[in-house]
């Protein structure tokens, strides 16, 4: 086993007392987690910067309740529309330093997407609401509810005094729904020493691949995410006086924009495809297997059909292939009603989701190259200005590595079923910085439902995922001492 | 003449004093103004409604002190994303009913467009500042500069005791920049009394067609306003987890909007130009006589080009021919910063500058089936709604007719040359209502210059143009009387 043998071993007691208690301590989780949602820590949001900074805070002080030692690291500045920012504290966290236990370091974030309740919220997204045992609210299950599940099972093994098998190291950041910003140059430059002594990293920042069944996750796509300008005048025009001897930015970008998929979402720029890795022989057989209802999944979202007709194709177009997606236009008139105004300025925002083994560098070569040829057949005067705005590479990782027999035993012992091996369409791209600064195994721990709507309206967790999540990953804690 | 010969006519010596009398009461004109724009009574923000109305009440309340009688008429409720909300009062005002004179109806508005700080002001939008001679504000120049500039004409006349040689009519609304929505009703239940003695209508809300010399307007264009909806989920949807599987409704909206015009903004809707009127054989020559350097006024909007090169052409297409403009999409990311978000439900806004002899009717029928076709030829699933928001029809009248000689000696008198005859690109459709339901002529006396930018960032009025402007308002009004 790669675990050492000298770990203390977990009685099988030991599991059921800690249930026991995390069910008697269930309101005041909710309580906690209340807590943290009501911090509106939108890193995206400039002005909102010292709300993720009170996050970061306040995750330190629940960090001090368990008896964990912290380090506020300040990662530098942040240029932003409003000026230079500081970037949110990294809190690095330390609990325990057996020399003869092995170490997990736990990695979440404390930052959240925009939200505002006109975007078509039915509950305030900064107030923890639960309807029909489901939680609603930024921040709820993208992440603050897994980071604090984990403080909260730690809190539940000292309480019944089970001593915890290994040391935990806790890297807490609130960059991440904003490209992670200074994050991997602080874990560079702390490889010789903090990093040094980890033999496992553990991430609980995805979801379930349905609304039943658990999972363990093996891989995530990257990201590359763009930004292209077009610029027509100095300022916004009147319609009425200028319309028709100007070439409106507007009509070159939704041009632009509109050459880069087809109906379907393939991706219309040469070398993207060319770089993703071959699909072997008996691949599709892995996505053949997996629980998953695609007509479900559609009805669901409410979506109204699906770019590809088999569940294997439908998952393999969320995992496995690389998508594009539209994300909006700054600069034009965006309100309800109407505003007759030709924009002067208009920047279009896009993403590429990669995969194994495309890389930022050629994606990003690939992308801007496409779109100034692409510009150079418009035939427009104005102003262009295509940007690669941040990128994560894609990571995949070995499912049948012994960490990940740890994971499936807790999530055996809770709710009786063996995981799915999943991978996810989402981005995270710090997981694989955490791989290659370790050199261990990184593992995918969720504790949300497919349905929980991370990015949109009305994100959610439910109670009982929470409850059992915060099992799941005590029990995790507990069977890395077992091996 | 069309001008009884029982008119009073005002002595020469009647101008001067009333001039003079204009320039003493210089700052307390900009401080009227000042209080008007500080009412942010944006008519597109259905928040802003009670801002609108109390504009209305300050409106009346200074027409009261001209000595006017008022009526406050309510057209009704509206439909608004914040539920049924009043539409604002239209102020009818009365000064003189004397059946010996002849009577003219002044048109203006009172609500603004959106403006916010944060869309590029240097100043407060809602604070009327004044930097080099330019009163920035949003309202200065469209249009409670003008509708202020009218009352400060006739106060002064009152003030040096020289006989309004007209009765005057006001209508003053504040849903303009929102199509006039409740007016037309309003003024054809009105057409037997109140409009029933109008003899001229006069309006002033639009902009010479350069920096330095005045003109009158035969022409504007119309507008049609269209919104398309493409909706692809129940909500915003993970672009991570859900990118590659549906059909993304941004990708099938900004492939619509770029359908609608060429890079040059020749649309491409069939039926749209087979209703313009034919170009007559001499009818260049107008645009040809005209003083306008069209180099100039791409450099003062920062245009890199124009889409026609010559004069004549840069002209007709802002004023002879349609235009279409894409205004903006509601619904998908707008801010700055990244959010990696599948908007599920986006509208675009579009808009056409209508001329004769377009049909809002024929119009409207002609986009409609345009999109729909296109849309038959997408092969989406998602929902698509194209709607026709609202519409107003273009207007031109007789720039021979003797109301516009006395506004053309109106100008003579106080800038010392003949003014341009123009057209103008924007909309106001209710000229046209007016000249239906009065059965008589309509001028536009604009006071503004080219580069005031209205429904843009930093809109501005020149104090020169101001105070000037209310000279030529008082001229105006007693050459109706001088004919």
């Amino acid at each position: 086993s790669i675990i050492a043998v000298i770990m203390p071993v977990a009685p099988e007691t030991a599991y059921e007392e800690v249930y026991k208690k995390i069910d008697e301590r269930a309101e005041s989780f909710v309580a906690r987690l209340a807590e943290a949602v009501a911090i509106p820590s939108v890193s995206a949001e400039a002005k909102r910067r010292h709300e993720v900074i009170r996050m970061c805070k306040w995750a330190e002080k629940e960090l001090h309740k368990i008896g964990a030692t912290t380090e506020l690291v300040e990662p530098g500045m942040q240029h932003t529309d409003i000026g230079e920012i500081p970037l949110p504290p990294i809190v690095f966290g330390v609990l325990g330093t057996d020399k003869s236990k092995k170490t997990v370091l736990v990695y979440g974030h404390l930052d959240v997407q925009p939200a505002e309740k006109s975007d078509g919220w039915n509950t305030d997204p900064f107030v923890l609401t639960e309807i029909d045992g489901k939680m609603f609210g930024r921040g709820s299950t993208d992440d603050k509810g897994p980071v604090i599940a984990w403080i909260n099972a730690i809190e539940c093994m000292q309480a019944v005094g089970v001593e915890l098998p290994v040391n935990i190291k806790f890297v807490l950041e609130g960059m991440e729904e904003s490209g992670s910003e200074g994050l991997e140059e602080t874990l560079n430059k702390r490889q010789g020493d903090f990093l040094s002594d980890v033999d496992f990293v553990c991430i609980s920042d995805n979801y379930w691949l349905g609304k039943n069944k658990p999972c363990l996750t093996y891989g995530l796509r990257g990201i590359c995410y763009y930004t292209v300008e077009v610029a027509c005048a100095k300022q916004d025009l009147h319609s009425g006086s200028f319309g028709g001897s100007v070439h409106e930015a507007m009509n070159d970008l939704v041009w632009v924009m509109s050459q880069l998929t087809d109906v379907k979402g393939n991706i219309l720029i040469p070398g993207i495809k060319e770089q993703v890795a071959a699909v072997s022989p008996d691949e599709k057989a892995i996505y053949s297997a997996m629980d998953f209802d695609h007509k479900d999944y559609a009805n669901d979202i409410g979506a109204h059909g699906l770019t590809r007709e088999s569940k294997e194709e439908v998952l393999m177009n969320r995992w496995r292939f690389p998508s594009l997606s539209l994300h909006g236009i700054e600069g034009a008139f965006s309100q309800g009603g109407a505003k007759t105004v030709i924009p002067a300025k208009v920047i279009g925002k896009f993403s590429i989701r990669s995969v194994p083994d495309m890389t930022p560098e050629a994606t990003d070569a690939a992308v801007i190259k496409f779109l100034n040829e692409l510009w150079a057949t418009r035939g427009s005067p104005n102003k262009f200005n295509p940007v690669a705005y941040h990128s994560g590479k894609p990571w995949v990782t070995d499912m049948k590595d012994p960490h990940f027999q740890a994971g499936s035993k807790a999530i055996k012992r809770v709710f009786g079923v063996e995981p799915d091996y999943t991978r996810e369409g989402g981005s995270i791209p710090i997981t694989l910085v955490f791989q290659e600064l370790t050199g261990k195994n990184v593992m995918m721990l969720p504790i949300g439902q497919s349905d929980d709507m991370a990015h949109s309206q009305n994100e959610k967790l439910s109670r009982h995922n929470y409850i059992q999540g915060i099992k799941v990953m005590a029990s995790y804690l507990l069977e890395l001492g077992s091996h």
